[in-house]
């Protein structure tokens, strides 16, 4: 490795080249000119970042269709050190791809990632009813094994695997949902919190401290007093048993928000097992929106009222 | 006036001497040896206050029986300035008075301040069925006028009214719920602190933002989510139009203590108007109980948990 | 007593003509050409219902100014029996009248009610600095009695007390308040529900199950989750201990809304003491506004959807 | 088919024999003696039973460590007219089987279901450390396949599998958590209700009825306000944009609980959709547990109070 390579920062995917997760680092600037590292799983990918291997790692988070990707919360509630910077959002569309000179008549077998497979079954079992699915360990991998073997037909690819491989496109467009869309997470180490735009995102894991009625509500009064939106909550199985979860919960707004800030010193005071993702940009850039009430400038103003009384100065109301 | 006296602190109360308002003036140890000044109303007693011209005035603020004192929560919520620094019980206890020589059959007349007047009904429709009330000023007023007039035969007044009156009791223990009580309150202009003593009050004074359904309740949230009980809650016309109410508030817990000073920052966020009137010890000495969770050291970890976080420190949890 | 006056019902009110309560008696239709019976409080009026020695009893609720009427709300948390039917509206307005001949100048003592008087302070201060003040037993016996006796030279009372006895008006409009204002209600003992008119007010009172933090929380989200809107609620002690409180409530709609039903059924789960006083037409006919989504046929639908499911028919949703 | 076939009950799994749903199907009494049909996957399990084919159709709804089964769901919330009649518990536990005569140092491939090589991770990486993995379709197939090709050394499969097939056990209780366990539910057509054991759980999906803050809290407030406890809830993307979610809820108690057909009511005036999944026997058997304050005699007696207001008769408070 030459020492400009050293210098150059590395990031993980999940490759190869050409899947989704490549198109999501794609719309990172900082990535442009890295070196880029292809894994094969997102336990693969967070430890490069444990390890200062790279110095971030893309990952997806959550589906419009299929939902969370419980491997990709799972992990980020246990491996420690970890901050999510980014979130990036890339369209899902789907080709059928196959060796040049085939037709779709000719399709017997079609390779595909499972997820893949499974968003595409309208597509599927209109145009090749009585077909066989050989399961392929990404989008990317479908296509690019045609080329390897004949055990598949076609396969199913993002539409820019023709750019990387010789591959005819015998449809497009062929996944059932025309909004399908995936979001990602740029996930490091780094503890420095990316700036607040006004357009963010902060990402929680918590868990409840006991199964007593009612706990779940109060946890999200936590949010609720502090006019705090959570565009997402999630629960995932803590594991040790059943009936014991976790809740991944994204909100509107960054923590250097006062409102966001006081929701999470309410939610660590109720809260055993907090985990802090991280504060960060909103892929579609949309301003968050909040009554005025819940403004910084109403914290400050709390603050310095009760800063009077505690120093013994005259009220002012 | 002498010198020594113009050094004396000067405490007002609600005369003249004998009344329960006196009786819970002899509960304040420095007040002993002070000059004791005899008012009329609460509105002279505050002025007093707020001119200087006395350092406390002892204030009658909720009877068990008949509730609040309209006329003191009201004054404490318009005129500024003005702190509540003790708390005070007096058992409700009468007796019937009149001029040496007179028996019960004799009574025809019975002069009683309208309040006192209420609360010995039973007595009063038992024993004189067919008796003439006359009102007066004070319960010690009633008691007085036999000497100076005799338009009334007997009167109902305080136990301690032999003490300071050459008056002969009729009946004792004539109120008609034995356990009454009425609870007062030592106002000052000091805007120091009585020290925390764990067991303590906090009383406020505030508005609802508008009239939009579900206000209250999102007020009381601000209290329920951090743990800090309500020991008293009572709506008082704001005066300018039907249907607009302040609400004066007790907490159990003193502003030291970290969930109180939480609830009342999230308070004044969310109100337009809110009078903080005093952290002071409560009159039964009974310790605040709060759940473990909203501990100071509780608040203490969760803010050093976000000053981390903002400060880029590594997360420890 | 002649037949016919056998067979006309009786108003009770808080006499004598001409008081505020009088005031709103005129504005029931149906006590036009009735028997109109004066008493001295609302002790005498209530006990007149419940007897049925009148069926009905007009009672000051509320002041604008006042607040709540403490004596009314204790009267109908525990006289059994009683139904609120209808609320009425009387400005709060005063003049200063005295024996034809006196002049303003003249004036040494003014008689009034304690509460008219403590209305009035404004315009007493100002151009009667040094006047003393005669206590009177009600509004109109202040002026009557400067017929009777030359202890007073002016009294306070209504505008129309000029309509009533031979007494010259000194000033008009007096009260501190422009906008004062009188809330009665009409009681009376039948429990027949008056009509839903769209503008309807249900009046209850409640006691909370106990003291732990959070309950009478608890008790608003009855109302809060059914969308009904509290227009007053007020805290009265039970009486037998310090800090043991009712609450008067007053609800946005009648109980014929499937909302207030289903509010008043989670309230009656809730609160081991629920006394429904009534639903009756507002005094101000203001319509009541909820959100569509607690609309009667919302209700309806729910309980088809449920009952669907209990009988086992094939879900429509 | 023979007459006796005819008249034999269908129950659709997902097979083939051996599997941990076959396992869950063996819990169910009235499945003994009929006809087990083997599917592939959940979809097909469901139009068995949506076609009447199969009465019931057995199907895995959550794992304790890997979480909802996102499939299972979906399928739930968009099948039409399916009821959970019965839920069951199957303890996750693995075999490392081999084709007899293979030593666990002979194993160079293994053949795994994906989900079940997930859960043997611990173990593969410290006795196999460079494996390959050869996914299969099911925890069965996995097995099965050895038998028909050599691609695969080793497979992972329940403990089970030596009863159906001929294969030596290289290692037991391989997977990394010993306390894991799937659940299951009977999935039917009947619109009949189980019956109300005291041990019960009411499943649900529901949406919200826009993105306002505070929905969701809404929403279970329904449920904290009658005392029904949720055991689960979790978030499923209903599709149609990022940022949609519907919930799929267990609520403790039967339909046939006064409390839950309450809450069940308020959800479904709050919700624009709200799908009744079904009342059955837990599979643990423990009792639900609720405060008296919620049994159904507090329901029945407060709709007798409502009842008797409405009526006309004489309150008994």
């Amino acid at each position: 490795m030459s020492e400009t390579a050293a210098e150059t920062p590395t990031y993980s995917y999940l490759g190869p080249v050409g899947t989704f997760t490549w198109e999501a680092l794609r719309q990172v600037p900082e990535a442009a000119g890295a070196t880029w590292r292809s894994v094969s799983n997102v336990g693969e990918a967070l430890d490069d970042v444990v390890s200062g291997r790279s110095v971030g790692a893309m990952i997806a988070i959550e589906n419009s269709v299929e939902g969370g990707v419980s491997a990709t919360q799972d992990a980020l509630a246990t491996v420690p050190g970890l901050r999510i910077v980014g979130e990036y959002l890339v369209p899902v569309d789907f080709v059928l791809v196959a060796r040049p000179g085939t037709t779709l008549a000719d399709v017997r077998t079609v390779s595909a990632h499972p997820v893949a497979y499974a968003q595409c079954r309208r597509f599927l079992e209109a145009q090749l009813p009585s077909h066989g699915h050989i399961p392929s360990a990404s989008n990317v991998a479908s296509a690019a094994g045609l080329l390897e073997s004949t055990l598949a037909d076609a396969a199913i690819a993002p539409p820019n695997i023709t750019e990387h491989h010789d591959l005819a496109v015998l449809a497009e467009h062929i996944g059932d949902n025309p909004h399908a869309v995936t979001r990602f997470v740029l996930v490091s180490r780094t503890l420095g919190l990316p700036q607040r735009t006004g357009a963010d995102k902060t990402s929680i894991i918590a868990e409840l401290p006991d199964d007593a009625p009612g706990r779940l509500l109060e946890m999200l009064e936590q949010f609720a007093t502090r006019g705090v939106n959570m565009s997402l909550i999630e629960s995932r199985p803590i594991g040790d048993a059943l009936g014991r979860y976790r809740f991944v919960i994204d909100l509107d707004g960054h923590i250097h928000d006062e409102r966001v800030a006081d929701a999470l010193l309410g939610l660590r005071r109720f809260s055993p097992n907090v985990l802090f993702l991280g504060s960060y940009p909103r892929a579609d850039k949309r301003p968050v929106e909040f009554v005025p009430q819940y403004s910084d400038d109403v914290f400050t103003d709390a603050r310095d009222w009760l800063r009077g009384i505690l120093s013994g100065e005259p009220p002012l109301t």
